[in-house]
């Protein structure tokens, strides 16, 4: 296959394919951005990237992003933009699957480091 | 509403509001990259963008990537990244309704103008 014609990703495909939590994993690159899939469940840490704006598709099941001041409820085919700076967290009471939409090298945990969940930041599928 | 606390969208919402084809609407921004939707019907034309990478991911129905050397058929929740610089069209035999991730004001048809494909770019939903 010539470098020019690239795969397509089945994102089914990669979902079936690991079964951790908050553990993204890179599935595309374009323009200095990665898509990557992750499952939710629990609740994450609150944490703000300093200067990347992050975008949550929901792909199955139902998630929460919390802002300090709100909450919003995100479900297959729904997304939403959290912009940098704006400290947020995500939660999920039964598991999600999410496609999540950044710049490369975006730390999950953004200005925070936890030991559970910051994430290596480079897996790939 | 805070300006902290950004709206989500809807992707079915989005499709409903309109109908044309081939006209990409602006439903989403973040690190100068739009999120767009767009309705395929018929055939697009040959075109390569200079610097823009572009992710086209498949939401309802079924449509093509053709590259002069072969074509890659995308349907809902498959996603293809044609990397900048490679000739490309896109086609659809039947509607299919598909989401675009790509920088901010790149052009549709790329390095070709076409009086009836070319789109102004700036439409939003």
């Amino acid at each position: 296959m010539p470098a020019t014609a690239p795969a397509k990703v089945v994102l089914s495909d990669k979902f079936e394919a690991f079964s951790d939590h908050w553990r993204p994993k890179i599935v595309g690159e374009l323009n200095g951005h990665e898509v990557k899939v992750v499952k939710f469940e629990g609740t994450f840490v609150w944490h703000a990237h300093e200067r990347e704006d992050e975008l949550f598709l929901g792909w199955r099941g139902r998630f929460r992003v919390e802002f300090r001041d709100r909450t919003i409820e995100v479900g297959p085919g729904e997304f939403i933009v959290v912009p940098h700076g704006v400290e947020h967290r995500t939660a999920a009471d039964e598991e999600a699957e999410v496609v999540i939409f950044e710049p490369a090298r975006t730390r999950n945990t953004g200005d925070v480091t936890d030991a559970r969940l910051t994430a290596p930041g480079d897996e790939r599928l």
